[in-house]
C-alpha cells in the first residue's frame, strides 16, 4: 500500500479551480499512476471550497480545498505499490498551483502478497 | 486538523457487514465527532469488497474493506481538533470486529486559527 499525502498552501489558483477541473486532474493522477477509477463525488461548500473523492479500484484519491486560507489537503492511496504518486500528483499540484508545506507517507496495513497468504 | 488511521486485521464479520450498514456506522462515527455529514458514496466490488466514503462539512471519512484478507482500512480526518477520532471510531470497529493492527496520527497542515489569519 502507499498513502501519499501533500498538504499545499499559497494555493493562487485555487479559487480560480473549478471542481470540474480537479476531478479531471485527479483523474489524470489516477491514470499516471497505472490504477483504475471506479467512482466519483464531489461536494462543494459555500461561499467556496470543495472536497473532490476518485474512488479507485486500488483506493482512493480525494482533494479538500479551503480556498479562504489558500489550502488545499491531496490523499492518494493505493494498494499498488510499484505506484508512483510523487509523480502522479503533478497535475493536481500545477492545477491549484501554490507550495507542498508537508508531504509524507502514511503507514498503512499492506495487504497480503499471494506468496503469504 | 485530525487525520485520524485505523488498520484492521482478523476482521471477522468484514464479509457480513453490507455497505449499507458500514455507511450508517460511519454516521454514528460522524454525529460522536460533532461533524456535519453532507455526502455519501458508496462503491462495491466483485466478488466483494466495498470503499465507502462520508464527505463531512469539516473533511472526510473513508472505509475501503478487504474480505478476501480480513483487512479494512479507515480514515477520519477531520478539521475539528477537538474532535475525539478513538472514542467515534467504535461503531465501525465494533461492526467490523476485527483487531487494529495499525493506528496512527498523520500529521497534516493546519487551517490557521481566527487569530492567526
Amino acid at each position: 500500500m502507499i498513502h501519499a499525502v501533500y498538504d499545499i498552501n499559497n494555493c493562487k489558483r485555487v479559487v480560480q479551480a473549478s471542481p470540474a477541473q480537479i476531478m479531471a486532474a485527479m483523474r489524470e493522477t489516477c491514470r499516471l499512476l497505472g490504477n483504475t477509477a471506479r467512482s466519483e463525488l464531489i461536494e462543494t461548500f459555500q461561499p467556496h471550497g470543495v472536497t473532490c473523492v476518485l474512488v479507485l479500484a486500488e483506493s482512493h484519491i480525494v482533494v479538500t480545498t479551503w480556498p479562504e486560507f489558500g489550502l488545499a489537503h491531496v490523499d492518494v492511496f493505493t494498494c499498488r505499490s510499484d505506484s508512483d504518486p510523487d509523480g502522479a500528483v503533478r497535475p493536481i499540484l500545477e492545477l491549484l498551483g501554490g507550495t507542498v508545506a508537508l508531504a509524507g507517507r502514511v503507514n498503512r496495513l499492506a495487504l497480503p502478497t499471494p506468496a503469504a497468504v
